[in-house]
């Protein structure tokens, strides 16, 4: 490497560390706000979001970001950079056109459009009225289409917007995944539908004490791996993960005194999510490529930990002892299998966020055929209930009584986020891949998690997933990792061995 | 007010929004920082810091806000505008002009120097070895030199350094002021010596748990008129207080839990200069001017609500059946004139932070003498605790067994702060003061404070004090509050007749 492009790089990696930091800096007032903050500080707070959020912007679309890249991007010197640099000048290309690309107009418009759009879907969903929501909905689309158009896309407009979240991620990808996986589960619910068995949830839901459950819920997250000197857990409406680097990594519960999953199971999916953060390298923390592959690729931790270990008979072989030191008298006679049965009960419902691991994927396919429709105008905002409602029945066969539990239930939209609900399947086809991948490394996993030692994978997901950060494309590090390309096969067959066990089917 | 000058007032203005907003988000990662960060988020934390403070400086010293503060100070345009918005004009002037005489390299020195000097510090405290501690003192004292050599000065260079925190304020203004509180204390402390009356601290010196406690003093500062819609109270090692904009303040306190005073009065104390930071009016919040006047007006906030309000009888007899309630067993045969005694015992000692009262301005009449002959080259570092000893010896009577207990108590001086103590003794003299024009225009005061009524005295401060900011400088502010220049009389007066009654003097 020449002196000039050596230069170059410091001068890149220095401007994109500063930007990093802000977003850290950002990362902690959204925290605060969640977990910390009195009631009337939100009207600052949305002013200093605000400008910091203006400088982060006004720094990362510098044109003299631009020019770098340009200069690092020229092939023999590309080819001078180590696989490490060459993955920052890759990835700060790939977040630099999507921030630089749209028009200010558009951003401004966008901003204001999902401003007023969670407000009136808050408003809407309260008195389950649509119209109350689609005026807003409508201008959102369609600025989104105007966000696709301007960002650019090969195929398919939605493809633009899947990119924000999962980098070279694209609809025809998904069409087989989705497909594949829809067929599997149709075919497995008709089944449990029949089962012989039916699973009573008795045993989870009785009067457990909330200080109780915060200790429960930290044992368990300890024994996880998660190192409470570089991270806390804290209390917040709706659960989350946020990082300001890997050795500050913040997540929240949330709990309900008459049920132990809700509250233990948002720890542990959040757990998941934090080990990823925490398991950021150093080294690599302020570089652009310090942070996950994909939303898809966190959430496959997440999902890996709360379900295919949190959910798991091994895992309870080890967690109902421990239980019962904070709850004897409510779990003195539980078995680990009637908590199991308990914790995986499958139903056809209405709420994806209250969805079992096997109609979970359903309501994100019927979100995924809607946006996909929506984007690229073969539906319209007016036939969003009739289409929501048709899919339900089609899918799940349960029409939603009303919008507020139909196809207002959720944010999302009115927040603008189009292309981020596949990453939810995405992360549970994922961490089935790298769950198959884990147990043939380790042939006496099941004796591991029993005992209660995670340590193996914790070092497993460490070194083929963790430490990499941002540096692969989330594909190519799956391939990586578990020596195939992303197979839906390992999820369906995962879901298909683990419900039969638990519904007694043949 | 022509356009043009309308349009560089906007822009004036939002400059130093954006930088207000940057400075709040700046305060946000300090109190994280303090009271809820695990222990190794303090590394990225740091970068985190000094990006953002970077960023502070970079904008906050921008030419740009040099033109328009240039064209604003026209006579001509100056006239036209309102009297806030020349306030605005000066108080900007004042802080750009502190930030941009010094050199960068100067400030870089001076960032490295503190940095180093903390450390060594709490080292040479640990060890009271003055050898660890004086090579970073001396360079510090060095560029504190300089520093006021760039800032400039008419009369002595202290000066220069005494405007940071209290904008105005000299030398020679403060000189007159601290002789006479010191023959007025000398002469006082004389007569303690020699009471009749001794003081026991038992009654407060017992175990208090510590839940209680906190519940105690929440109950207080609600009752002080803290608005927790707009704050909260949290533990840290040192308590403070900090703004995030009028409507997002947060305290902190510390436990004993076998001293009842510690955490009330921390919490009282901060809760007085809480109220000042939520009674900034909104409107203000984003202008340069809606901060404290200065750190002496801050200071005489906290101590006004902690010495003149929470030592008091009064005070006692609405807060002892409260405190009941949560140590019953306690406080049952207790009476408001033997709490009163307590918390108010004299004695002749070496640490500053424990100082009483009375004793506490000799302590900084001590370091103001150190101070400003360090800086005006009169005194040398290698002389310091030699000089600290005598000094102790002449104003407490009593000399320190060892430097940790002396000279090496405080952490301002390794931190760069020179001019920075004299503040809280003005605190002290200018609360007194306001007491004695609160009295004066509330005659049923006692009885007020006795039912727990505080409504009367945050109102006068209110009006008085809070809702002008940073309008007015420090003496001024005072001079319209109180109808006269700043005057010492009326805190010696308050000592004397005070502790007369409390010691039985004749």
């Amino acid at each position: 490497m020449t002196a000039a492009i050596n230069d170059d790089l410091t001068e890149l990696k220095s401007r994109l560390a500063e930007v990093i930091d802000l977003g850290q800096a950002a990362a902690i007032l959204g925290w605060d706000q969640e977990t910390m903050m009195p009631p009337k500080g939100v009207q600052f707070r949305v002013t200093q979001q605000e400008t910091l959020n203006g400088i982060i912007h006004e720094r990362f679309t510098s044109p003299r970001i631009g020019e770098l890249l340009q200069k690092l991007e020229e092939p023999s010197v590309l080819a001078s950079l180590s696989e490490v640099d060459r993955s920052i000048v890759r990835v700060a290309r790939h977040d630099y056109d999507r921030a630089t690309k749209l028009p200010r107009s558009l951003v401004k418009e966008l901003a204001a459009a999902t401003t007023r759009g969670v407000e009136e879907w808050r408003q809407a969903r309260r008195e389950s009225r649509w119209d109350l929501f689609a005026p807003a909905l409508r201008r959102i689309v369609d600025l989104k289409r105007q966000e696709a158009a301007c960002l650019g896309y090969t195929d398919h407009p939605y493809d633009a917007l899947l990119d924000e979240y999962e980098p070279g991620m694209t609809t025809a990808r998904l069409q087989p995944l989705f497909t594949h996986l829809q067929q599997e589960t149709l075919a497995l619910l008709d089944r449990i539908d029949q089962a012989p068995r039916q699973i009573d949830r008795a045993i989870i839901q009785q009067s457990f004490d909330i200080q109780a459950q915060r200790a429960f819920g930290e044992a368990i997250l300890r024994q996880m791996g998660f190192d409470f000197e570089a991270g806390r857990e804290d209390t917040s409406t709706h659960p989350f993960t946020t990082s300001f680097g890997p050795t500050d990594v913040r997540v929240t519960t949330r709990f309900d005194p008459n049920d132990l999953a809700v509250a233990l199971y948002a720890t542990i999916h959040e757990g998941g999510h934090a080990l990823y953060d925490q398991g950021i390298p150093v080294e690599l923390a302020r570089t652009i490529v310090g942070q996950a592959a994909s939303l898809g690729i966190h959430e496959s931790q997440s999902r890996l930990w709360e379900n295919f270990i949190g959910r798991s008979l091994p895992f309870w072989r080890y967690a109902l002892p421990v239980a019962r030191t904070y709850f004897p008298d409510q779990l003195a006679h539980a078995t680990p299998e009637e908590i199991v049965a308990a914790v995986n009960r499958v139903a056809r419902s209405l709420i994806r966020v209250e969805a079992d691991e096997v109609t979970y994927n359903l309501h994100i396919i019927l979100r995924f055929e809607i946006e996909r429709q929506l984007i690229r105008g073969e539906l319209e905002v007016d036939d969003l209930p009739a289409r929501w409602n048709q899919l339900m029945d089609q899918l799940l066969g349960i029409v939603p009584p009303n919008d507020a539990s139909g196809v207002l239930q959720d944010t999302h939209w009115g927040s603008g986020l189009f292309g981020y609900f596949p990453t939810y399947t995405l992360g549970n086809l994922y961490a089935a891949q790298i769950w198959d991948a884990i147990r043939r490394d380790e042939p006496g996993l099941d004796e591991h998690l029993a005992a209660g030692d995670f340590r193996v994978v914790l070092a497993w997901l460490r070194e083929h997933i963790h430490r990499w950060g941002r540096i692969y494309e989330p594909e190519a590090l799956i391939q990586r990792a578990t020596g195939e390309p992303l197979n839906p096969t390992h999820l369906t067959r995962y879901l298909t061995e683990k419900y039969s066990t638990l519904y007694g089917l043949s």
